[in-house]
């Protein structure tokens, strides 16, 4: 019986093997059969199935925060917002209040679901969901990092300022800055 | 010598070494020593160094082009605005109309550069570079796509329903919609 996705139908998977793999990453190997009889070996990232969350807190009605990292992808610092994996179990609501604490040293009771988006479909399954968090109160928890993140304070009035700014690139960030600028719009 | 990223300084790299291989994936992991003298080991993904393009084609002043193609990543059919990776050799804009053509059967002497992002810097090097297409005309080239991709034609009065259909989840494709939207309103 064939799969569907929306109105389209599915390619087969002939077959499904695991080709590589590290402490983190686990690479899949798929024979694919599409409905016009093309053949294709693709590969993607097998998921962690754990998905991640992504905040944007107001610090208050007028300034966000972000934060500055170490990335080892592109083994630059980058400006973002505060995001990290959900841990097993853990609901998107629990893991956004969790790394806000850890990241940035504020909880909240008060989290608006913004969107969820995918990272690439093409070759993982790494969906992100983006929260607003307000009503922030002083709360930290210790987690992982190896140094303390630098948390930068931004006025809402200059949000379109970071769009420019040369160290503001993560496609996630980017999305969910203009979603808030949407969302401000609409209030 | 420390190197700097910004006005900060990067952790050094005390070794790097390749852990993991597959067709298209390479996997390295980076002994890490940060300025406050934390060591962490890291894994993420050597890049191949390609960078992406993706392109908001306008059919006409009023009419976007999407393709629905298969995401082997979900195992889904997924839709978003037209993309594929620069070859070696090739510019940003020379990729953005060579897929152009292969997806969608147009070319354009009139790409407008919209914004750069990067995928997600924490584990992988890869850029994409967002471009708008004007004034296409018909041009059709050869691709490997396994089967013909599905072009969807969308108003631009109505890009804002986009946001809601349930296979439009790329975060590039969102933030390349945002952006178009921002673009739009500048003009």
């Amino acid at each position: 019986m064939s799969k569907t996705s929306g109105n389209k139908t599915l390619p087969i998977i002939h077959q499904r093997a695991e080709v590589a793999r590290s402490k983190i990453f686990r690479i899949e190997s798929l024979d694919l059969e599409f409905t016009n009889g093309a053949t294709r070996q693709y590969e993607r990232m097998a998921g962690s199935g754990r998905g991640a969350v992504m905040m944007v807190p107001f610090a208050d009605d007028n300034h966000i925060l972000l934060v500055r990292e170490y990335a080892a992808g592109t083994h630059s610092y980058e400006l973002g917002f505060p995001k990290g994996l959900i841990d097993p179990g853990e609901t998107p609501e629990h893991a956004a209040n969790r790394e806000l604490q850890e990241e940035v040293g504020y909880a909240s009771d008060n989290l608006t679901f913004l969107h969820k988006v995918q990272m690439a479909p093409t070759f993982f399954n790494s969906s992100m969901h983006i929260f607003i968090a307000q009503d922030l109160f002083p709360q930290q928890l210790e987690g992982d990092e190896p140094e303390p993140l630098e948390v930068v304070s931004w006025p809402v009035e200059q949000l379109d300022l970071l769009l420019s700014q040369p160290d503001f690139t993560e496609a996630r960030s980017v999305a969910a800055l203009l979603l808030v600028e949407r969302w401000l719009r609409s209030k």
